[in-house]
């Protein structure tokens, strides 16, 4: 299975009075790291948008999560993301989130692939998750994307 | 017990490029939704931070939630919320978000009432719910708070 | 011109590790508080939205904003919102808060309203405003918006 | 002075019914850019915080932005920032954010160095920037910050 782990640095406006992460800003990564796995297999979702002005992306169904230890200002924590289960309309995600060897959450989601309900185009239905973004997703590599700092001396 | 319901409005900057809420925003909303049922028993956070130095609020350590129905721009949903179990250090909370006879998303949440670590001001530890906590939010009564709108034609 | 008031409670999730609330925060508010405008004036996004496929909304096209005071956990402020010029294609929003008599922010923002390029459904691009939201943003009313708490007994 | 300039890739969370970047966000990422700034520089927020309990962090003084061009779901973006100016307890930050050739925004804000008020620890008041964080910020470096990527062939 197609895996992805990516840094995310604990900013200011992520942490709340108690100087700890806020928890919601876990459920905007949590789409965010979702977003970059399909990039990574070459499925970008913005392409997929023009192509398909139906397409409605992939809807949260059902969630739990576990807060295990909490994330504060400058901390680089890791996101571990893979897919853990396809159906035929729905799949799962697994989520972790790591500093160091310390686990801070561990998350499961279940998705559906939407598009634009035929009869009402406010409306919204699951259907068949393409073979292709399957398969895409089913290649056995390890992604890893890191913040890559690079210095240079300003021309004088 | 005590039951708060409450009114939110679906704005822009709620929705996403599918037309419907952002799912993160339901987790901001359960936490500002926490936050009034303890206002309305008159257990302010604002207060309890400024006596105690050392609160560090109610963190979250465990949730689920299933996602029935999406919201979109214009909508006037409810939030229900309710404490629906007290422990010794952490208590559970129930969420319930409608849109007239919908049910939009159930929700629980495992949460502990938190104070600064003795021997570590960055460290968090769970300690005991005071008792007038758990006295106020155990009241058999039901708040409801709703958006109140009112018209002033303006002087000339 | 017609003016909103309405009040907004700060909330745990609002507020940074300096206690105070996080300033991107005030910049959302701006964009609900002009969507409540619109509403109030009996224009409301949403079926606008759904009646014009092609309508983008109104997009920030330029704004400044003076911090004069912080807010913190538990107050509840005053968001006060006009529109200050109308253009052809653009218009001016002012927007004041206030919390009891102290001014906490003042801005101005100019915004387009936009539909999508007639060549190109990704492009946008501004329009004449039509003028019948003119009109309705031009009564000479105030509406004030609160939070309105009831508080009932549970049937025994 | 010290430059940096980082991608930011635009997520399905970041962007608004209109399909473009959520106004909203781009406050959030102006507050993230500076954060690190001060951490390239070798002024990381976090341990100031952690050695100076009345550290109150960089609050917004002002701020204008003039919005250029959207940006859009799967954009990667690049936000440029620099200190323009020093002051005794301010200083101006210069922000600009690109997508290729293309500007999408150009913004400036003034900022105070902030501690907690000696009468009052919920009072914040400007102090004095220490000499060594305006020596570390204008040193004549440019730092870049990208998102690197790697794939790894998972072990058999």
């Amino acid at each position: 299975m197609l895996k992805l782990t990516r840094e995310i640095r604990i900013e200011w406006g992520h942490c709340d009075p108690a100087r700890i992460v806020y928890n919601p800003n876990y459920y905007h990564w949590m789409e965010g790291g979702l977003l970059e796995l399909f990039f990574a297999a070459g499925h970008d979702m913005a392409p997929i948008m023009k192509k398909d002005e139906a397409f409605r992306g992939t809807p949260l169904v059902r969630g739990d999560a576990v807060f295990k230890a909490p994330a504060r200002l400058g901390d680089l924590i890791v996101h571990h993301i893979a897919i853990s289960r396809w159906g035929r309309t729905s799949f799962d995600v697994a989520h972790h989130f790591t500093l160091g060897d310390t686990t801070l959450l561990e998350a499961t989601q279940t998705r559906v692939w939407a598009r634009a309900h035929p009869d009402d185009p406010n409306g919204i239905i699951p259907v068949e998750i393409p073979e292709n973004v399957k398969a895409a997703l089913s290649s056995d590599i390890s992604i890893h994307q890191s913040l890559h700092q690079e210095t240079l001396h300003n021309p004088v």
